[in-house]
């Protein structure tokens, strides 16, 4: 394999020197390309695309084809590890994931085992292979999981939710069982992305979805000590580079100062927090990644160019910034957009690390 | 007509001294209430069950029958104001309020209409008109309207919506358009307000439901500036006595000084923010309602006490705080939970009282 010949989101993500802002985006393999569309078709449903290693992995480099983008991101889903815990992940046309098999009681919870990630979710780990090699070198690979949490809204309440009724009510009524829910789910987590950095992932981000829609209390109590507990158990270094962790909490702009005291080396933010802002307070415990409001992208590219310089400007100069959308990319989006957005970072951040 | 028998919401509101802390719950007169079901029922539509002054204060004055309540709030939807400059509003069975002419040029938001709100709007204000004659002076009753921004959401998208694609299309790509749009629907909303507040409303609260789905500088922008139009447009007395106004941005928690600016009264939480740093951060400039988890109420009566023990903790002794919940009530909520959350806030508050 051919040495890393672009390295500079790993090392803003560790606050070293680089020649411009590195980008990428969240969703950027995904069905506002065409081409996504196409090789999704092929594979008949969401989870064959998933599991099949070479689609997986065909998916990955599309958007690498298209725009001058510094990461790939392993395609895949967040609900692996519930789906390969034997809740049964399903996807229904024009609605969300659902789970045959949701989790509801201390027993369920005791009965669920903890996945080998060389087995149960071989797919996934075959697809960081498969992406890596076939990525050659030329920008560093990602790879992914959901926070516990995050996970355990879906287990609890089988589905999406808006009110998230059944897992509050789990968490306000039984909170041992939460509680225990989310520590299977944590070494869970820890076995699944070290099975990943072993795998070739340079670097993971650990999606908090939803701990946004938690009290302070709570967001400390059931979503980050889970992910602390994930951060102090991953294997740090890979092929001797570090391997830097991300922890995007949505909705958790107030978190930052927590979130930076994790050992995470970088926070990812949402569109609703000032970055400028973020970096005040954080100072130079983590890097940042973030943030424009994905909806900028339905503007014209004049317009998308002005709000990129606009972030660009309130991170300021210096190093610790990785470009990237508050959330992932609209399927509704034009590509072109996509594009003038990630030419307007390379182009217009030149100059804040001169 | 009585004089008033409870101004203890009136006077928290105000920051003056009570004798405990008062309550009541947005969305008090709701599904979760079966007598509101059989009301509604015999209304047919919602929007009957709105236009039909008797009925609307029927079901208002229903949550007084059963609990300690210490406000009552005028029962009408957020989007009467589109719907009297023309939109037609409706609902279809099991999804969100549309609307069959949405905004989407400069010539539409040209042609729209400010309402007169003894004209379109009169079943309103016959509504608080005859909700105060039957209150009787039992507790005060608050109007209310949306925000600007939040009702040119639903006339931009023509529906609730996720991803807010259009209006922040709009909001990026044609932003004098959209401040067009909120100039006027402030105007409306001022005109709206002062109109219930003349026919008998003794508070008033803005909702700004969507306020947190922006970037901090377009809330400041497109948001908080017109609520702060209003603020200063309102009579902000009547009957002799100050007429509070209560401003509630969900997910807003970021924006509490800019909200203690503004001229309001009180500011509202959801319960992902603090209290106790919520007042922290405000000092004595506003009064703050809130914020209990609307979740907890699917815990049992004793934790449900135990968890109103911690907001009224956290707030703390002295004056200026209303209880509420963070959110709207949910209508799978048993209506005995709401009471065990209504008395505990009355028993264990006395105490920072004293």
């Amino acid at each position: 394999m051919k040495p890393l010949q672009n390295d500079r989101f790993l090392k803003a993500l560790l606050r070293q020197p680089v020649d411009m802002t590195p980008v990428w985006m969240m969703r950027q393999a995904g069905r506002y390309l065409p081409e996504y569309r196409a090789t999704r078709q092929q594979a008949g449903d969401f989870m064959s695309l998933c599991q099949a290693p070479d689609l997986a992995c065909e998916v990955t480099l599309q958007p690498l084809e298209r725009f001058e983008l510094d990461a790939a991101i392993l395609f895949s889903d967040i609900l692996t590890i519930p789906d390969a815990m034997g809740l049964g992940l399903y996807f229904e046309t024009g609605e969300g994931p659902k789970f045959r098999k949701p989790v509801a009681t201390a027993a369920d919870v005791e009965a669920l085992p903890i996945p080998n990630p060389e087995d149960e979710l071989k797919y996934v780990i075959d697809a960081v292979r498969v992406i890596r090699h076939e990525l050659n070198g030329r920008v560093p690979l990602i790879g992914f999981s959901g926070s516990p949490w995050t996970l355990a809204t879906y287990m609890v309440e089988g589905s999406s939710t808006k009110d998230f009724r059944k897992i509050k009510g789990m968490m306000y009524s039984q909170p041992e069982v939460l509680h225990a829910l989310l520590d299977k789910l944590a070494d869970s987590v820890i076995s699944y992305l070290n099975a990943q950095i072993a795998a070739g992932a340079q670097a993971v981000q650990i999606f908090d979805t939803w701990g946004g829609v938690l009290t302070p209390e709570a967001y400390q109590a059931f979503s980050l000590h889970y992910m602390q507990k994930i951060v102090k158990g991953l294997v740090r270094e890979s092929e001797g580079r570090k391997v830097p962790v991300i922890l995007f909490t949505k909705n958790g702009g107030q978190y930052l100062e927590l979130i930076a005291e994790t050992g995470a080396d970088a926070a990812g933010l949402d569109w609703t927090t000032d970055i400028g802002d973020a970096r005040r307070r954080v100072g130079d415990k983590v890097a940042l990644q973030g943030n424009l409001d994905p909806c900028v992208l339905y503007a014209q590219p004049e317009q998308i160019r002005e709000q990129v310089g606009v972030v660009l400007e309130k991170f300021g100069p210096g190093p610790g910034h990785v470009f990237n959308l508050g959330h992932g990319i609209h399927p509704q989006v034009n590509p072109d957009h996509a594009k003038a957005m990630i030419d307007a970072v390379h182009e217009l951040s030149a100059k804040y690390h001169a």
